[in-house]
Order: C-alpha cells, then structure tokens, then sequence
C-alpha cells in the first residue's frame, strides 16, 4: 500500500482534457470571478463543464490596480483574470470564447446557443454574465477606464492618495463614493445633473461638513482628457450650458449599472426592476436548472455588494447547487 | 499638478501604524479569511480597526493543500492564512493574539475583554471566530489532522485519486463525502455508528450503486494510525466489541461541526439549533452593532458553504455593512 504523504503531494490532475461534443452537465455562462469559481468548484465536483464566454476575465479586464482580494494583494485586474483562467484549465475545463444569445430548453436539460451558431448541450446551466457599469457616455470616456476612470471607488480610491478626482452622480452610491474619496484624495468634486442629491440626508450632511468635497450641482461632464492618463474633465452647468474644464487625476463614474435585462426576459428568467436576476437562498433562478451568479443576479435576501470574492463565492455555491440539482433533479 | 500615472501606481500604505490605545471603531474577532478579509476592507475605508484572535489564520491551520480559492492555485493552508495576514498588516491594521472571553455593550460601543484581561473599546464588532468540526475524539486524530485526516472532502477529495479512504458519518454530508471521494479514490469505507443513515434516499441509493463504496454499519472508529501520515483506522464493530485493522490513506470526518454556542449566548446574541450566529442580509446580528461573517454564521436567507471564498466574501460584506453602520449608527 502507497503511504499517502500530502508534503509531497500535487494535485492529480485529469488525464484526458474534456471536449465540447456531446451533452455537458454544465455550461457555465461568463468567465468572470464568478463563472470561473464556479467552474473550478464543478471540475473539483468531477462534474463535466464547459465555459462559454464573451471574454475571459469579465469585468477584472476594466478594473485597475486590485488590492481586496485577500491574500493576493496589489494585483492587476486582467493578470488576476488570467490567473484565475489558468486555474480553471488546469482542470481541463474548456473555455469557449463565443457571445451566448439565448438558452432554450430541450429534452435534456437545455441548448446553449451563441452567435456564430454553435449550440452546446446541457443538464444545468450558470449564469454569470456580470452587469455592465453605466458609462457617462461622452468623448474620453472609453479611453481612459483603468486609466484615470473608475466605475468602483472602493475598489480604487486607495489608488488616488494625494490626488484630485471628481465623482458623477447623485445617490447613495455616488456620495459613499465621495466620503471614501475625500479621505484619500486632497479634492473631491462631487458633479451631480440634479439640483440636489437622492440619498440618505445623514451623507448629504456629511458631504456638506467635509471641506475638501466641492459639491458641482446641475451639471454634467461632456469629455474626459489626457495623454496617457486622466487630466482633465469638461464640465458643462445644464442651466447656462456654460463649459469649464476642471483640472482632476480620475473620475469616477457612479450612476448606477446595467445587467443585461433583455437576455435575461429572453430566457423567461424572473428579473429585478432594473434587470438583475432574481436568485434565491442557493442561488437558483425562477427556472429549475438554470443557476446565476456574481454581479448580474439580486438576491432575494441578502445584500448586493459587487465585489471580486463576493462574485467569486457566489459562483462556489452555484457549483455546490448546481452539483446537487445534478444528483438530484427532481 | 501631477498626471495620475496607474502604471508605475504602487499603493498608498499609511506613514503611521495604528496602535491598540485608545477607542476603535471596530474590533474584528477571529484572523480566518472572514475576519482577514472584513479587517482588509475595514482597513480601505479608512477605518481604525484592531484584529484579536486566537491564532492567526484561524481554521486555514488545519487544512492540507488548497486549491479552491481562485486565483491561487495550490497553496497550503497555513501559507494563505500567513499571505491574508500579510495583505491586511500592509494597511498598517494590528493584529493582536489573545482570547476574547466576552463582549460588553457600553455608551460608546462595545468592550472586548480578553483572556489575559486586556479590554479593547470600540464603536462595532464583526465576529468571525470559526466554528470546529467535530472530532472522533480518538487516538491518533489529532496527529494526523492534515496528514491523513480532513474535515473537509469537497477540499480535500482531489487530493486522494488512486488512493483508498475513510469517511465517518451517516447524514447528507457524510454521503456526499463518500459519492465525491468515490470518483477519485480507488476504494472508499462508509463508516456509520448506527445501522441506516440519516439522509436523502437519493443519496442513500446512489451510495449502494457505486461499487467502489463499502459501507461498514454500526461500528466506529477507536484509532488513528500510521507513521508520518495515516495508513490504517482500527475499527469496532458496537455489536461484537470485535475490532479489525483497516488499510487506509485518508480519513474524513464528517460528522458536523460545533460553533462556540456558549461564547456567543454569553453575549446574549440569537444563535440557531445548533449554536451559530444568526445574520440577516447585512450579515448584521441580532445586536445592533455586532455584525458576524464567515463559518460560525447562519444566515437567515443564503445556503450555509463554509469555504475560504465564502468566509471572505462574508467578510467584506459585514465590513460595509459595519462602515455604514459606523457612518449612521442610528
């Protein structure tokens, strides 16, 4: 008998690498923390899983300097996303770069359709296509994310210590944003379109006591600029239609965000108001078999925190869910 | 004024290291990845906090090689544990070694009174002390913890391929530990104390279809042994008192796990049947200001998974929810 010596052990790792043929148990939908944690977690199951992606790496590839995702600090947000690729492939898990359309169900379980026409069979489904942050829209804007323009301030304020940043929008979001940026950044302006701001009082309060939060009320930024990075902003008063353009390090951009609602309602999914899915206690969706994790899913009971391992851990209960709706799906 | 260059970015660590006098705004209990990870983000928002803990790593001690937290393939136990650690010490946070015995409400928060009788004060607690899988209690166990012995088959199970294994227990979790292993080790002993398990029939059934599944009824495990790691289990048979050797490479025990009920009825919190805190959707408690993350929890609404990345994920959830909380304590 082999005496089993765990210092010496590695991981035994499957010897044939799975193909995309024939019917999966499992299609993982996005390639983000919380597909790709999903997808390790059902591999460890020895579930046969297939990822079908837009791209891999999700969200983590317009995120900037990473440093809250414990135990690996100060990572860069697409090395982390190739990372966390690697460590599913390592499983022989396929990842299959395709935009999905649509999730119809069959005899089966179900057929995953992308748009270049290829369909991949399957008992279960998870879906974790993310959400996608609102953009402001103007000129600049694109060209600079993970240049100067953020769409998560606790992720990146700590980036911006000493620096001058402005914050768009005007709820609770936007002025949480603003608080956090004023203890990092030397200026904070807070350029709101509204008169006045839809959040708590308690933080309307708080912006008004912090001397180093300028307040620009009914206005709007019309480009971002630089050279390599975030320089300036142009800002626009919607009263006078007067522009100035206001010397800043980052923006950053908190009105709110989008999942993709429609391919959600496409797949007859319950959603949101505002088009997230609805999941439960085990992150099951209104369709039995179908799954869902990570920023695009609300659930119905426990707060929305978008954040790398809370994606993350998501995806590892979907897995744990989908393995038992696998054993079991009655 | 200076281009924002994310680049050459590296962190803006604090020039002062906090220290342990005088109030905190939160005192994290527990250094597993749910108090790290909370610590971690506490530490972002800008926000005093101090870590006392029994052992740094906190259940990370116990377990063998790791190779289920995304992005970090293959790591030891102990290693993540030292890396979480290290990532949270790098925003300057204390982390002090000591027991807390007690909490006491006062009129700026609460006091965290030690073992040793130090007392730390603060405005909110995040409780994140961990929850002990029960043990055999036998000789042998407790030597063999990580060499041998796990408490953890969805960890470990990879682990063991080609190998022959042990599992304890008769309920859904124990036969979900056999039907896992049993995809990776050659051979897998169902050993129960009583003479019918105690879970779904579907697990039951699939238990007796897997040939590689041996279930030995009453009977029970009297030791542990092996030279550096476990080779054989010697076990009793509660009708005959007969004992007999069996050869084995691993050991799982699954026979739950004990939260320290009477710690958290001394604080006067809500705990469930069997001793875990109760949280809500903000992983707040039935305390105001006392928040909990990771495996001594139970949520009201999300499915209990305690893994690293959940444990993690709690955390930095019950760390905005403390920041919020601290923000408009009302």
């Amino acid at each position: 008998m082999r005496v089993v010596n765990i210092k010496s052990f590695r991981l035994s790792l499957p010897t044939k690498v799975s193909t995309t043929e024939g019917v999966n148990d499992v299609v993982v939908i996005g390639a983000g923390p919380a597909g790709l944690s999903a997808a390790l977690y059902l591999a460890r199951f020895k579930v046969k899983v297939l990822v079908v992606t837009k791209d891999v790496g999700g969200t983590l590839n317009e995120a900037g300097l990473i440093d809250d995702y414990i135990g690996l600090p100060e990572i860069r947000g697409p090395e982390l996303g190739r990372r966390m690729a690697e460590h599913v492939m390592k499983y022989g898990v396929p990842i299959v770069t395709d935009e999905v359309i649509n999730v119809v169900k069959t005899h089966e379980g179900f057929k995953v359709i992308t748009k270049s026409g290829r369909e991949f069979r399957c008992k279960a489904v998870i879906l974790a296509v993310g959400s996608r942050r609102r953009r402001l829209g103007v000129p600049g804007e694109d060209k600079f994310v993970g240049k100067g323009v953020s769409y998560c301030a606790a992720c990146d304020a700590p980036l911006f210590k000493g620096k001058i940043v402005a914050v768009v929008g005007g709820g609770n979001a936007a002025l949480q944003a603003a608080l956090l940026l004023s203890s990092y950044a030397v200026k904070v302006y807070l350029i709101h379109r509204r008169l006045s701001f839809r959040a708590f009082p308690i933080y309307v309060d708080m912006i008004k006591e912090r001397p180093n939060i300028v307040t620009v009320l009914n206005s709007v930024i019309t480009e971002v600029g630089g050279k390599e990075h975030v320089e300036w902003v142009k800002v626009k008063d919607r009263s006078t239609n007067e522009e100035k353009v206001i010397k800043v390090d980052g923006v950053f951009v908190e009105i709110g965000s989008e999942p993709p609602k429609d391919f959600f309602l496409r797949l007859g999914l319950e959603v949101d108001e505002r088009g997230y899915v609805v999941v439960g206690p085990n992150q099951e969706t209104s369709i039995k078999g179908i799954f869902a994790a990570g920023d695009c899913t609300v659930s119905r009971c426990r707060r929305k925190f978008d954040q790398v391992i809370t994606a993350a851990a998501d995806g590892a209960l979907a897995a744990l869910s989908t393995y038992e709706y696998l054993l079991n799906p009655s």
